[in-house]
């Protein structure tokens, strides 16, 4: 007997098509139906098997169904939350796979108060420089990790139902408050993604960009390669947890500030301290070590 | 007969000792002497098969010589050039690796006056997230480019030679003047390497960076990838080439602050907009696709 009955996936991007692709090859699932708000990309699903049907609306959508996976930009969750509430029955476990989750919950206790058992906020920690149900594949969620963000009210059997199906995919689970996540990530993610957007808009702008981006290289490649990620996903990120990432922006900006001033100066040795001290960091986070605060 | 009788390499780092490796593959050089700073990395690199002797001084390098390549951090040039000065004989070319080139080239007009027609600045635009003799390789620069800076007084030979030892090794060689040099890489290069090692150092500096640094991925992975980087090598670079920098970390700054404002005021189509030019630009230049100066 699958893990999971029937599956609704709300959302047929890269995330919502490679958790019903991993359900699928895990034997993990039985029925998935797929819900959006275009008909296009819920076709493309169904012809690469990501999906088995489109449901015909949420009530279609949500009869029977074991597991819904809310799987859209973070801007749209309160429009489906208050579509989906009216038909979402007593036992069918709601999770999402939102970047931020403060923003996430609220929309949840607005319109999904009375199942707040059933709800189980989580954000798989995924992606690719691609987006959409063509970029989707199974292994996508191998030795990644999922963060849940557990209610006070999410009954037990709930989150474990949702840890083991993220771990069906392959990721690891992780539990964290909805807090900490939106200040971790926006430490270590939503920051970086804005600053690589940041730049490469810098460049574009420029009267000589064709003669700059000829000779970017493999540094700019990197550096540069979350400034590919997808615009409206990212500004409701930006959006959603806009607190969080000022105060990061913040302190990075002190950071630049304190770099300029050694620049200005040619205070060589200050700078290298700076670079030597980031790279021991970094290489030691690379290295799968724990990373110690530097003096 | 080889491209290159005698060469020697000064500093057998990552870049020097791969054009050590390439040219020998190419079956485009005689014998390779080393010399550098310390003993140690040289050692390495002849038990390695790099180089085949270690020079016991300048003029023991130079007695024959017919190319020299400086690959050693930018600070290091003016020390060397004035050592290597009075034992260069007419003919030898001088050639380096240098990231800047408007302060190689005041290196070189302090110490090579005498010798300008045989001097050929150069920068390989080609680095590797390991540094040292241990990373290097044959292939380096395979489809990597090589800017050359000539001289007003480098003879047309010198400057043929030089360029057709980088394409021994696999790499296209373009020519711009050491000013454009030096402003195109502030922007593309120096400025991604000073913000990388930033957001490292700052994040490294918490308290709470074990915690951080758990739940970075992969694209915090790859922004940060050149924050691995030579300190020593870049602090010379940002010295350097700091007027340049400054301009561009100004210009960046500016760019923040733009879009700390839109954050501040929860403004999701200005983000958006700025999030989809950068995507467009980014994505282009990475299917090798011109980037037009974006509207």
């Amino acid at each position: 007997m699958a893990l999971i009955g029937k599956l609704v996936v709300c959302g047929v991007g890269l995330i919502g098509a490679s958790f019903a692709l991993a359900l699928r090859r895990a034997g993990a699932v039985g029925p998935v139906v797929g819900i959006g708000r275009s008909r296009e990309p819920l076709e493309r699903a169904r012809s690469l098997g990501v999906i088995d049907a489109i449901a015909d609306g949420w009530a279609d959508a949500l009869d029977g169904a074991e597991l819904v996976l809310i799987a859209a930009p973070v801007g749209q969750m309160d429009a489906i939350m208050a579509a989906m509430a009216p038909h979402l029955q007593a036992g069918t476990i709601v999770t999402d796979a939102g970047s931020t989750k403060r923003d996430v919950i609220d929309a949840v206790r607005r319109h999904l108060g009375h199942r707040l058992a059933d709800v189980v906020p989580a954000h798989p920690i995924a992606g690719a420089e691609k987006s959409g149900v063509e970029a989707a594949f199974a292994g996508l969620y191998i030795d990644r990790k999922v963060v849940l963000t557990p209610l006070a009210e999410s009954r037990p059997e709930a989150v474990a139902k949702v840890r083991a199906a993220w771990e069906a995919c392959g990721a690891g689970v992780v539990e964290m408050s909805p807090h900490d996540h939106d200040r971790v990530f926006a430490a270590v993610s939503h920051l970086p993604h804005l600053l690589a957007f940041g730049l490469v808009d810098d460049l574009a702008r420029r009267p000589n960009a064709p003669l700059l981006f000829s000779h970017a290289a493999s540094g700019f490649r990197d550096f540069t390669r979350i400034a590919g990620s997808h615009p409206e996903m990212w500004r409701d990120i930006c959006v959603a947890n806009r607190g969080a990432l000022l105060d990061e922006l913040d302190t990075y900006l002190a950071e630049l500030a304190q770099l300029r001033g050694l620049l200005a100066a040619g205070d060589g040795p200050g700078l290298e301290a700076v670079f030597e001290r980031a790279r021991r960091a970094r290489n030691a986070w690379a290295d799968g070590l724990p990373v110690q605060t530097a003096e």
